[in-house]
């Protein structure tokens, strides 16, 4: 008998209806399939081939459903699932003074972090998310539960210049971030950063420290920059006329991976030094309209081919929930009606932004963001068995402007099966809600 | 044994965590129960009481939920699911012209009208509609399948100034449209109405018309108006200066129950005229910022305390589902954005918006829209045993920005179950979704 001829194993092959590829040709293969080992993508192709060429340990077939790649979330801040809804429809400035600073200062430990991770995690896995970007205290911790849960992500530990409920000066912060990267540098699913908050939060010294702290490690740096109006004008102000962006570039700090949240008021100026220095963006359209920061540039982004991702923003009244679908949905939709032309942001587009538009802005598209033999194992099947599943069209428009979070159905990350037809494997959604209603209620009581 | 003491028989009791009643007072009942006879509400209030007062012949008990009224969806199209997700990211004009008027003059027939409709009404129920106003043709097979279903609606017979799949002129539109009346003046679940399509698409003749046979019989008007600045534009050119409402009420069609779908581009002077009339306004966020038309004044609307629903659209292109969770969501966040002032459309607004605004809107408030004695019995409960359900907060707030229409758990309308525990009861999804994918392939066909 030929060797060739001889099936090769496989850990584990999942089918579908259709295969959303992402892949250089962006190809959509009817009765798709895609075989994984050892954590990794080992073929992509039509499933009568795949079966043929190998045997899997187990499978998971969905004649009925679309696998996608994994979405990314890339700017969120997980552990505020805890103050979800803390403060609506009320001016940023009460929303972080009168709410979330207070609430932070008097309830934000390790425990906290541990518990509001593990319920964020819950959400985002069940709703198709498969790596997130996150910016928070206690890191470690978030690392740790992320980890236990089976998903992927780029961890930021925060450094700002004011007390935080981890560290009390940036100094510490940064010491501890050091640790928390060698700690992690190599680990499979997590990915260390640098996360210095804001340029208007830090002192110079301080975003020149956290940019040659990432760099001594390779690791990214996340931001927020240009978030709202008034933080652009300050910056002109206060730095010699230079935007938030122009600042940071002029102090050295785009030198490196970096992970610009927000950038509503980022001008083309702005954006032509984004490119020129290879830094990624993340989009956050519910928190931006929520707030009322405004609607970025994001045709813009997209004409110019940035790496450009989307983020649902932490969930403690910017949004309130982990969900890329209504994110994908809403991006489109306000670009449309800001730009006038219903024609801008199309649903492939918006599929692009959130997969391998993602995993390009944080840096990762070689390992993540699209089905194709050796890139990472994560991704997700989406049931077409649901009335708003039918009946079924065009991929890119359903998985954009009809299928929903609650539709997914499995979701493998790293080559292991974290959620089988909607149930979570990996995590215990009772405990996690009881541990979050108890918090929750110790948080109000410290804020009455 | 005295008479008051002995509890009276109910046909039903719904018990939740939280009642959100959203009656005068708009109280929030912890631990409440809604008792129900004969498709009516007979009483509301906490648990205990009601449970002292009423013996049920079936329950059912939610302690982590909230039941709310049902959803009113105020406009739509239903049997367009079928054309779901037609033609996105074109032009209106391309939109109409090169797709969805060949499509539907090739296709849509009375049983193509039949399993839209049905598939519609699986989405919507599931999803915590209870009510909704329909515009679309073969009503009278659009009012059988909803009857059949258990779902209320007011549905509106297309009369449209060109021939259209049913009848091939406004008058014999016209005609069909008193029979169907005629057979449904006094349905319980259904509402006839007459439905002039729009004021552009009409002669002077038959909007008349179409009043005096509305008033005739004392059913709604329903009509897009001003939907698009163009439509606004060539309104004034055509009518001496008036704009599309103002054009209307010249001519006695807003003398009576009135139905305004759209209004993006209505005045101040227009919103005064709709309230002077009595009129209601439905608000389509997602059609209205998909298509590019534009965003509504809606805090206008809500300061003048106009009769104001919340409806999807058509799913064709224009939104693409029948989702009232995203359409609260979305209204409050472009608003937001768009006044540049996060404190506008809050929560309760929203919520209100989607439940006694829709049904004063339609004219329906004394009937429905809130949980009070002698109101019809439609309502829903809302789980919060889901991720982002948890933890619990302002009841208002997780319903507009964080529960989804995935999370509703139970459905009752007219005192009926029709959706228990995620499950339909009236409806066969199987069935359904393997009808839609067949005539979607005969429709697609049809265009190549």
């Amino acid at each position: 008998m030929c060797a060739a001829l001889v099936a090769a194993p496989a850990d584990l092959i999942v089918s579908a209806g259709k295969v959303v590829t992402m892949d250089g040709q962006r190809r959509i293969i009817d009765n798709g399939a895609v075989a994984i080992a050892k954590g990794r993508i080992v073929a992509v192709g039509p499933r009568a081939e795949i079966d043929k060429a190998y045997t899997a340990a187990k499978r998971i077939d969905r004649p009925d459903a679309l696998l996608t790649p994994g979405l990314v979330n890339a700017h969120t801040h997980a552990a505020m699932s805890l103050l979800r809804g803390m403060a609506d429809d009320v001016e940023l400035d009460d929303w972080l003074r009168r709410f979330i600073f207070p609430a932070e200062a008097k309830n934000v430990n390790e425990a906290f972090v541990r518990a509001g991770t593990r319920l964020a995690v819950l959400e985002m896995m069940l709703g198709g998310t498969t790596t997130y970007a996150d910016m928070y205290y206690f890191e470690q911790a978030v690392a740790e539960e992320t980890k236990k849960a089976g998903m992927r992500a780029v961890l930021g530990q925060t450094v700002i210049g004011f007390p935080a409920p981890d560290y009390k000066t940036p100094e510490a912060a940064l010491a501890a971030t050091e640790k928390f990267i060698a700690a992690y540098r190599s680990d499979a699913l997590i990915t260390p950063a640098v996360g210095p908050h804001a340029p208007y939060t830090n002192s110079e010294e301080t975003l020149k420290a956290a940019r040659a702290l990432a760099n001594k490690y390779g690791v990214p740096y996340l931001i927020h920059v240009s978030e709202t109006n008034q933080e652009n004008m300050e910056s002109g102000l206060k730095h010699h006329r230079l935007s938030p962006t122009m600042y940071l570039d002029s102090i050295g700090a785009l030198d490196g991976r970096t992970v610009m949240a927000h950038m509503v008021w980022a001008g083309s100026n702005d954006l032509q030094f984004v490119k020129t220095r290879g830094a990624g963006i993340v989009h956050c359209p519910s928190s931006n309209a929520k707030l009322a920061s405004g609607i970025a540039n994001v045709p813009a982004m997209v004409a110019m081919n940035l790496p450009l991702g989307l983020g649902t923003d932490g969930p403690a009244g910017s949004n309130n929930d982990f969900n890329l679908f209504e994110e994908m949905d809403l991006a489109s939709k306000l670009a449309k009606v800001n730009t006038r032309s219903p024609k801008v942001l199309p649903a492939k587009t918006m599929f692009e932004m959130a997969t391998l538009g993602g995993a390009r802005a944080l840096g990762m598209d070689k390992e993540i963001g699209s089905l194709e033999a050796g890139k990472r194992a994560d991704l997700i099947t989406v049931s077409l068995n649901e009335p708003n599943g039918a009946p079924a069209h065009d991929p890119y428009s359903m998985l954009v402007f009809s299928l929903k979070a609650s539709d997914v159905q499995d979701v493998v990350i790293e080559g292991r099966v974290t959620v089988e037809n909607k149930r979570p494997l990996t995590l215990n959604p009772v405990q996690i809600y009881k541990e979050a209603a108890a918090i929750r209620a110790k948080v109000d009581a410290s804020l009455k």
